[in-house]
């Protein structure tokens, strides 16, 4: 960390280890300075989201490492990709028990090593404190976007098309999976859903293509239903869905069948970090072309109407109620 | 805050009182999207700084909240001036034990709110989490500076001067004020001690003013002797200090003459927050011009030599160790 205040052992080493995590950006001056330098390309504006997660709400004290650095970093990345940014730093702020060791440190690190090359975003500063309590993370991600072209959640218009990407409820399903409650399931579904549920796909490619296209875009890590209810507070709308529209993956539809999901739980459920994305009808064909080079479902699932509130319908038109408003921790 | 996670009555209490801080800056979207923007001046890069306060450690949980956050956003802005930035805004995370109340909340807002009006920064994002722990407070603040104008620690070249800006010491005599160790001082000097203590000033306006001037700017936040060994290392330089020109306030010398501080304490007491400035000594002209402009004291109280490291000298020009390397909270 760029930070020298409590400059004993004890943070020389957690200096020692994240330093190289800056490397790639000349603007982190290896961590030695007050601040960073964040340049966007000309003409850009930036675009900054922060999220904290904390032991025993957002993940166990007990998971790999790698896996709570690689979700805190995506969860962030997800929400640059909601803005159609490109990624370019980030600065951590850790809050460690004193037992943390330099195993648990290291993996922490290689985590963020491993995606900062996935992504091309590189640790630019942070900072880092002794506590009594859980351990807390903070990270701040800073990426760019065309000025003016950044995606909102205000902007969809009564008639446009909702899409969503990827498949919906495999978070959901995974958390049940790591509690060990998905008996039934083969082990590959249940891979696949662990896999889902701690390793989020930020879709950023996706953002960047949806400028100047899409009316309204949200990331769906509250639920689908209270994200695109989002949407249509924030743009003065109303979104009716298709239930049977929503793509699920196999091991979802296994789950379902095996009683350990309801739909509630995929209509709720939080995590998915998939893009929810309103387009205005002329862009149906746009998107099966963003589809296919991005090798991403994208699947119509809904409608924007002018009756406010999210409406979720089934195969006959009824309406499904209640469904749960979102996901709590 | 922006994020939505954890919607329930708790964090939307939250949003209600910090929101209204991000009023004043368009593109934080009233903390109701998934990310904020930034724009620098046409020309300008962002400068990028965080820190993370904790209660029982850089704070006492009993302190006034409105006192908390003031100093979590002032010294932040004591790095966005260490680096000549002008601030623009500032993300705030915040874990915060279930016995927090409103009334704790709007002190720590209303803090803010003030702070907001004499710096132009706003609030543009954030995030809040319950903690079984101790308040842990991460603020993330973002300027911007002409491009190539970022005052660096490297830089300094042997035959600068260097110069601090304030006087010295008066944090670490405010600390023992806020012991009950300061007994035989008198009330006014230990009410300037307290003030200067909880309430650091960030020296935004002499930042600005040396860009393109100084060659090596850092805040004291450490403590006078490791801050210009900061300087030093990372310059590949030395720097010597006379003893004799440090500026003391008057409370600070009688606090010495009381014996209630050393020497010592005052070069090596961390939190002053003052600049610690070097320039060529062409400079030393345009350094008084600044000092009447800015009613601020410049002092100069040593030069860069060829010799590694910090030497602090006497009014015999003998060398004084050891002194203190630095503040450990």
């Amino acid at each position: 960390m760029k930070n020298v205040h409590n400059m004993n052992k004890e943070f020389a080493r957690i200096n020692e280890i994240f330093a190289p995590l800056s490397a790639g950006y000349p603007g982190a001056f290896n961590l030695t300075d007050d601040a960073a330098i964040v340049r966007p390309f000309a003409g850009n504006e930036l675009v900054v989201t922060t999220d904290t997660l904390i032991a025993s709400v957002h993940f166990m004290p007990s998971d790999d490492a790698r896996l709570i650095s690689t979700k805190l970093l995506r969860v962030n990345l997800s929400d640059l990709a909601a803005m159609g940014a490109r990624p370019i730093g980030y600065t951590l702020n850790i809050a460690l028990p004193k037992k943390i060791n330099n195993v648990w440190l290291e993996a922490f690190a290689a985590g963020l090593a491993a995606d900062q090359a996935e992504f091309a975003i590189s640790l630019i500063g942070g900072d880092s404190v002794a506590t009594s309590g859980p351990i807390t993370l903070t990270l701040t991600a800073i990426g760019d976007v065309v000025r003016g072209g950044v995606l909102r959640r205000s902007g969809a218009l009564a008639g446009d098309l909702v899409y969503v990407s990827g498949t919906l409820g495999d978070s959901v399903a995974g958390l049940a999976v790591a509690k060990d409650k998905a008996n039934g399931l083969s082990e590959q579904d249940q891979r696949y859903l662990l896999r889902r549920y701690r390793t989020p796909e930020p879709r950023i490619s996706l953002g960047r293509k949806l400028i100047g296209i899409a009316h309204s875009v949200i990331d769906i890590s509250d639920g689908l239903v209270a994200d695109l209810g989002h949407i249509a507070n924030n743009s003065h709308v109303g979104i009716d869905i298709d239930v049977t529209k929503i793509p699920l993956s196999p091991a979802v539809k296994a789950a379902l069948e095996c009683k350990i999901l309801s739909l509630d739980d995929v209509l709720g459920g939080g995590d998915d970090y998939e893009l929810a994305v309103v387009v205005p009808v002329a862009a149906r064909n746009t998107m099966s072309v963003f589809a296919r080079s991005l090798g991403l479902p994208l699947t119509e699932v809904g409608f924007v109407s002018e009756v406010a509130g999210v409406r979720v319908l089934d195969v006959h038109g009824c309406e499904i109620t209640p469904v749960k408003g979102g996901y709590v921790h």
